[in-house]
This record gives structure tokens, C-alpha cells and sequence, in this order.
């Protein structure tokens, strides 16, 4: 937690806050402060700065804030990523938080099992509980916009080619042979597979929307560590 | 497992493999092949190619091989990594390997919890065993070289600056304002610290070895997000 995330209820006066819970235990487990110092804070959809600790205990936390700086900018990407195992679903919608990712669309794909839909951790308070934690770790105050496509034609046939009206969309997928493209400047659509892959169907339907292939070498990585290569390949 | 990786002791003959246990279960539950299906596989240290399987069953899986391809190049990437909290250690380990790392030193520093060295992940069998994954997900036979260094200072300074010779050293550390050079072609030394970062004088022990500090921007990254992108940006 590089920044204690405040939420709108935990103002208690607008430069006043009041903790409780997860985020007051782990300013006490792992933060080493006192009465006086400062911590970094930011506001939920809000700017950043510091929060000087006015009281830490076992009932609180209270922060008199200073928020006067804005939060990172987003990178212009949007990510479609197929709906990866429940376990690494976890990370990978916190690493794409932190990473900067401006909207996460989780999308049905063949190799997709629908057990993986059914799970808990498919439920919007956990997703959302998910990004809260990679914008902590990036120290951001902006969620992602987030989109859940549990069809893959309606999506990919009537929505993705809006979305990718002027920009880029690309599409990894190993033995296409085309290099990842560097540095781009226009806004961005990246779809990552599940594992195994898209199907042949799915990848004809991506490339009609208008995605591009592109290969990121004879390495087949998992998505979690390709998500983070394209990232810092493409921007 | 994208290949199936066999080790030498596997080899009842030079084209024929007789496997069990771990990989054998594996290819059962997750491969959907039978006698006469071919499937990736490759020789721990060696060449890589298909196996036919020949007999699939409760007790073991038989393959006759056809190896004539080389393993993917190894990047010229050196990576020093404080460790990592044990958790993380396995995954960062395996993701390294499949990225394509050639060497991996694994390095005490400050904020490194004593109880990590102590941790049965850090034992060589587990390491190892990591490496095997990172090589089975990414199609490649060759394990990276690994070496812990205990101590930090005798490692920085009188290893590490035979190791960059000729080379780049960077050492990645928010706040410093570089931004990554891009598409480096001499071999890197890439230094990433432990959560909370290098302590001021281990920044200065490694700035001093020859390091130059870079700035993945204003995010901060975890540590296994950060070494994905970095090799994204850097290769």
C-alpha cells in the first residue's frame, strides 16, 4: 500500500479523515509511523497528497489532509482480456489497475470454462475490491472503467469495432510473426487469450472487428506476465 | 506446460522417453491426446521437437521423439533480484525463466526479512523446480544460470562490475527521474529491489558499481509486474 486510497465515507470533514478496518491494519502492521508523520494519500476519484497522522491506535486512523496534487494519467488502453483461472484473475485486474489500464473489458472466449464465471471472485465487490488495490500499490486515485462481456460475438461483432474507432487494436497471439509495434501514440485495444488460446473461430472474428495480430516472440508467456511485456513494449 | 520437458534420466532410449509422475499426470489432465497424437516436448539442456505418444495410462506416459529444433535464444539479460517475499519468489523465478533471462542472482538487501533466505522456497530444489515451470510455459530447455548472494555488499562491490562489463547496468528505483532507454542491445545487469526499495546506501553502492538508476514513471509497480514490463521496454 504506496497510498492510503481514502473513500468519500471516510471523510468526516473535507480535510479530515477517519479510518477503520483493512487499511488501519496495515498502516499498523507495516507502516512504521507515528502522531505527526505523513503518509501518502489520495481520494478515491480525487487528487493526492499527504495525510498527517493525528491519531493511530487499535479503534483508528485520523489523517488531516492535504490533497493538492493530480493523480497519474491513464494510459489511453483498453484491455480484453479473456476471463483467466479465479486465482489469476486477482492479479491480473490489480496489475492492470496499477499498470494504468483506462478500462478492463472481461470477455467469454471457448477456452474460458464457465465455472470461472460462477466464481466469487467474479462478483463486482471483489473486482472492484481488486482494482482498489492496485491503485493503492501505483499510488492512482482513478478506477478503471470495467466491463464484463459474458457473450463473445455481441461483443466483439457490435461493440469492439466501435471501440476501436481511431486507434489501434491488437491482438497477441503467438505464431502470427508479427513484432509488437513500439511506442504508439493513438488510444489502444489489446485482447489477451485465455490459456490455451483463442480458438480459430475467435481469432477470424477479432480480426474482422479490425484487430491486428502481433507476436511477441517464440516464448509463450502467461497472460499475466505478457499483459506487463506488451505494456511496456507499447507505451 | 506448452512442452513437455524431459530430463535425461527419461530416456530409455535416444528417441524413445518413458515419463511419470508430475508430467505424466499433467499430460492426462490436461492434454487431450491419445496413442498417435503428437506433442511439444524438449530435453533439458538440448534440442526440442515433438513426441509421439506411444502409450498413455495410469502409469506412465511413452513418447518416441523427433528433436531437431534449437530453444529459443536466451535474452542478454542478467537479473538481480532482492528476494522476494517467498510467494512471490516461485512466481518471479518462473516468470524470469520463460521471459528469457539468462541469469537470475538472487540478493539479500536491507528491507529483505531475514526469515525469506530461511524459507524452504529458497532451497535449490525449489528453485529449480521453478525454472522447470518457466521453461515448460515458455518452450525452452535451457535453465537459466542462478546464484544467491547472501550478502550484499561483497556481491556489489566486487561482482557485480565484472558482470556489467560491456554491458548496461540499470537499476530500476522510482523518483529518479530516467526514463528506460528502449531497445538496448548490448547484454543488461538489471537490479530490482525489494518491496519498499533499496535503502540510500545500497542506491549509492550500486550507482557506485556502475548501475544507472531508471523510472518506470510515477506508478509503482509490484516488483513481478515491474521486471515483465521492464523487459517488454527494454528488449
Amino acid at each position: 500500500m504506496n497510498l492510503v486510497l481514502l473513500l468519500p465515507e471516510d471523510l468526516v470533514a473535507r480535510d479530515h479523515a477517519h479510518l477503520t478496518g483493512r487499511r488501519l491494519a496495515h498502516v499498523r502492521a507495516v507502516h512504521r509511523v507515528v502522531v505527526g508523520d505523513e503518509l501518502a494519500v489520495g481520494l478515491l476519484g480525487g487528487k493526492m497528497g499527504r495525510g498527517r497522522v493525528l491519531r493511530l491506535d487499535a479503534e483508528a486512523l485520523e489523517l488531516a489532509l492535504g490533497l493538492d496534487q493530480e493523480p497519474p494519467p491513464k494510459l489511453p488502453l483498453t484491455l480484453v482480456l479473456a476471463v483467466p483461472r479465479p486465482v489469476v484473475l486477482n492479479r491480473m485486474v490489480a496489475a492492470a489497475t496499477s499498470l494504468g489500464v483506462a478500462r478492463i473489458v472481461l470477455l467469454n472466449a471457448w477456452k474460458v470454462e464457465k465455472a470461472y464465471w460462477a466464481s466469487p471472485k467474479m462478483k463486482d465487490e471483489n473486482l472492484h475490491g481488486q482494482m482498489l488495490l492496485g491503485l493503492e500499490q501505483a499510488k492512482d486515485t482513478v478506477l478503471p472503467e470495467l466491463r464484463l462481456a459474458r457473450l463473445f460475438r455481441p461483443f466483439v461483432e457490435d461493440e469492439l469495432p466501435e471501440l476501436l474507432a481511431g486507434g489501434t487494436g491488437l491482438m497477441a497471439h503467438p505464431g502470427t510473426g508479427e513484432p509488437a509495434p513500439k511506442a504508439l501514440a493513438a488510444p489502444v485495444t489489446l485482447a489477451i487469450g485465455p490459456e490455451g488460446g483463442w480458438i480459430e473461430a475467435e481469432v477470424q472474428s477479432l480480426l474482422k472487428a479490425g484487430l491486428k495480430p502481433l507476436d511477441l516472440g517464440p516464448r509463450i508467456l502467461r497472460t499475466e506476465t505478457a499483459l506487463a511485456a506488451l505494456v511496456g513494449k507499447l507505451f
